[in-house]
């Protein structure tokens, strides 16, 4: 496996990094996951703008136009000979000694490299049990950082109990996202999901999925859901770079609408792999 | 320098860890910093204590008890003959590949080595200016994790406007502490601080004052205070182990009291140079 290292790519058995690197010290850093279909990447051009988002708002003093970063990637999935698959990606502010401030001329660290990703066609077709859990984050949630222990925690437990993701919710049954997904629900036909504010990462598969809604002409609604509100919608799903489109039949022991894969979820599923299709071309 | 890793002692400069370890990607980690007074460690078996809550915690398969720890990190301090200054030291879920569950199999990683430290003598002795911000983090900071990327931004921005700490709010305007410190307010000769709960991380210094305080017949009180009560307190200071006891006489514009390092303050900090010179003995 070649692994791209700033402007570099290496040998993945000499991807290392030093201890004192601030990503390891303090999760001091971004990430991104890019998803590779058919050997070409899927909506490059907003990871990298999500990417640069969080990188100004951390004030790393990376800027992905003029490290050329689109073409690095490119040249990482063509020497890696990816047809389906991913990229991850992160940059970190860089190796310096341990201390809270940090050294504004620290050169970013940014490691990229394939990881092994399928659709998981079965929970795609037959839906999948979530369960609710306290959404503990931090309140930057739009920061795509690697701060992720909370995540972490979340989906062991759901996973050590039997479900396919967390589903987080924050004070007062405000439910917020998966784990590592964004959460919708679909009431009366029209697909309702968290505003894209703090409280979420504004995923790059929940933008493709308002960009299907429009072209299905299917109503799209940005706004809170409470845990309540669970009883009374017809349809829920996940989004997710890595899962695309899964649809929710239970959340913790409470069937969602009857308890099967819903119709509007999967026209979605099936609309958003048009767009693959598309993207294909 | 020597750096302990794992069981073994090596080279500073060997000191790198694939970019897999599960602290690079997810900030999956614990950690402690350790003082070193005279040659010897200040508080040991309270750091390790609470290391031992952090990786219980979440879960991470380490027992400091059983690799013996605490000989490893003396030895550390003979090896890199430390005579006053610090001990760094960080454990993580290991390295794995990318996956937000764990592995329950991979052994954890440690890193353990020396970092510079000194006491703020200037600060101890004529107080500090703090800036208030926001408390965007997550709701288990008394889990001493790696995860600490606000904490980063908030002690950032406090530096960059010339303060010496952030000291953090949340919601309603409940004070919590610093962004690597301890909050206390003294008022009517009676020490106020934060319970020891999931906001904030129960600090072995903060530990220290509590004794401190028993000692010198102090009252002690463990409550929330709001950012209104400011105004009314007599003197407040800051408590971390590498800065000790800092006296705060400003917040932003407005003075703490009579705007001069506080005199239960100062018999405090003199209470714990004492303590520190018997644990020398």
């Amino acid at each position: 496996m070649i692994v791209l290292k700033n402007q570099e790519f290496i040998q993945r058995d000499n991807a290392k990094t030093d201890i004192e690197d601030r990503g390891y010290t303090f999760g001091d850093g971004v990430y991104e996951v890019i998803r590779v279909y058919n050997g070409a990447f899927f909506m490059l051009k907003e990871h990298l703008e999500r990417l640069q988002f969080s990188l100004t708002e951390t004030a790393i003093p990376y800027d992905t136009d003029s490290e050329d970063l689109g073409t690095l990637l490119n040249q990482l999935v063509s020497k890696n000979q990816i047809k389906n698959g991913a990229i991850y990606l992160q940059i970190t502010r860089g190796i310096a000694p341990r201390s809270h401030p940090y050294p504004k001329q620290t050169p970013p660290q940014l490691y990229a490299y394939p990881i092994p990703v399928s659709s998981p066609v079965d929970a795609q077709q037959n839906g999948v049990s979530v369960t609710l859990l306290e959404d503990r984050r931090w309140l930057r949630c739009d920061i795509k950082s690697l701060n992720l222990l909370y995540n972490v925690m979340a989906k062991q437990q759901a996973k050590e109990n039997g479900h396919f993701e967390a589903l987080l919710y924050r004070d007062e049954a405000h439910i917020t996202e998966g784990s590592s997904s964004n959460f919708f629900a679909v009431k009366n036909g029209t697909v309702i999901t968290h505003p894209a504010n703090n409280y979420i990462l504004n995923g790059i598969t929940r933008l493709a999925i308002l960009k299907v809604c429009d072209q299905l002409g299917i109503p799209f609604e940005e706004r809170e859901l409470r845990i309540r509100d669970l009883e009374s919608i017809d349809e829920a799903f996940l989004a997710s770079t890595t899962s695309e489109v899964v649809p929710i039949t239970e959340v913790d022991q409470q069937k969602i609408g009857d308890g099967k894969a819903g119709e509007i979820t999967s026209r979605i599923l099936e609309g958003f792999k048009e767009l693959i299709r598309q993207a294909d071309v």
